[in-house]
């Protein structure tokens, strides 16, 4: 068990639910501004492991952060899918009619535009993270604010729930990626995923080549991603998720991918992270009225 | 030939240079400060074509950009391949000793990393646009201030080139697609391109069977990039440019895709755009020493 993991982001935030669901209570959450100095952290041993987020469900891809774990010696031990759900957050005793500004993380007050565009007089500033914004609130006290968080933030801060679930789409996770350093990480025993990197010559249907492979060994590819080759314009490497029965599986198809492939790397071979969600459940008031009690959301 | 042009960016921009570019000197440009503006305006009539970044050789897919063209009845008429070369522009008789802040978009500062790193004490002022703040620059007279821009603003705006060609990497291009309402576009004759979207059931190897067919029919499958479903999490669609030497080929593999895939969309067909660049050349002044004179970049 690592004792320090890095995350994107600070107390409150969705990184930090992801990294707690996964790694328990026991390490300490290194905090960070950006998911470059999360991976410097890991790759340079300040951490012992590092939580990313890669993908939404919504907005897709995180491309920049493909590029960091193509530029650094870290290799996939773990996964997390989280459902992201966004609420309004105020200090106990403000109302709707108080609120003159909502202060959260660009990426946040997307998600929640249908509600925001109720409120047109409503400043939107965009900030670094959501559970600072949560933290800052509580302490500066200032009534006419309001924050875009997780029911987390609330908690942490001791935060109004002031309206729940505003985000637009249920259909809203967040899927993270457990980073640890390459020379050092414990290979994972008996695992059913695996991330790889290919790129293949611009000779007309390799990739076709490469998935028929995939599928021919009885592996789902679960994702394909195209990323830009550093230095060689309009040509692509491909992260491709593979989800197999047996590690035999996979040992098969990487035999065999050298031959169709120009490049290939294993970023590596874990458990698929549970898509089984809990039932939100808090006793945090939602002005000062309702319990919040969310759907479960069950697996596609 | 379309009158009114919508275009994201102002007079400067990178934008204008591909609308020129393709369109010739004729349209109006209709500047947009967002790409759902440029959408907005071609699908409400507002302008008859519009022309939009979707790709960068360095940063990859601007992902927003394909749900604005999956949302909107819009047809792709063409494309625009432009090289990204960035420049530090300042008033004449500044120099570099007297800058104190550096204006640009925040793509264009970042594409511009390590030159800037050289001038740690610079404050990095993110704007809206690279034209729009060299316009600001050359209206308020700042000497303090440099813009990061390309050579078209400082012609645009009598601006010096107090450093040019900043940008980090040579194999800088982006990618430009000529947006018209699909109810009135005129199809174009004899393309050798087009971009398909489908959508496979979850049945293992279903993509890899839409690959094998596009190599079949002798199709060249020049991009591939996978989108998030709305709706259905971890479900991709696929956007895919296939480039052809006759349209019937383009007509066998649309005649056989439905057999494989669940939903399919044609969003064009149309002709390549070159990749020949020409030697950009300008009699702007280096610091006001030097005539500019950068390399071709040649095809890869």
């Amino acid at each position: 068990m690592p004792q320090h993991v890095a995350i994107q982001g600070f107390q409150g935030s969705f990184h930090e639910v992801a990294a707690r669901q996964y790694f328990g209570a026991a390490p300490t959450l290194n905090f960070c501004a950006t998911f470059g100095e999360v991976v410097a952290q890991v790759a340079g041993g300040r951490a012992d492991a590092a939580l990313m987020a890669m993908e939404n469900s919504l907005a897709g891809s995180i491309l920049p952060n493909y590029l960091l774990l193509e530029r650094n010696n870290l290799t996939i031990t773990g996964e997390v899918y989280l459902p992201i759900h966004q609420h309004l957050l105020a200090l106990p005793g403000t109302t709707l009619a108080d609120v003159q500004a909502v202060h959260s993380h660009p990426m946040a007050l997307r998600q929640c535009g249908d509600f925001l565009s109720q409120y047109p007089a409503w400043q939107l500033v965009e900030t670094e993270d959501t559970g600072l914004s949560a933290q800052l609130l509580a302490e500066r006290q200032t009534p006419s604010v309001a924050v875009v968080a997780g029911a987390q933030a609330a908690e942490a801060f001791g935060l109004q729930l002031l309206a729940p679930a505003i985000h637009d789409d249920p259909n809203n996770y967040t899927r993270f990626l457990v980073l640890e350093r390459a020379a050092e990480a414990q290979p994972v025993a008996s695992p059913d995923k695996a991330s790889l990197y290919f790129y293949t010559s611009h000779a007309p249907g390799m990739l076709a080549q490469v998935l028929t492979l995939v599928a021919g060994h009885g592996l789902n590819l679960s994702k394909l991603q195209s990323c830009p080759r550093p230095s060689q314009p309009w040509h692509y490497g491909f992260h491709a998720d593979v989800e197999f029965d047996t590690p035999a599986q996979l040992g098969a198809l990487l035999a065999e991918l050298p031959r169709v492939t120009e490049e290939l790397r294993v970023f590596g071979a874990y458990h698929r992270g549970s898509m089984e969600f809990e039932q939100e459940t808090t006793n945090l008031k939602e002005g000062g009225h309702a319990e919040l009690a969310e759907a479960a959301l069950p697996r596609h």
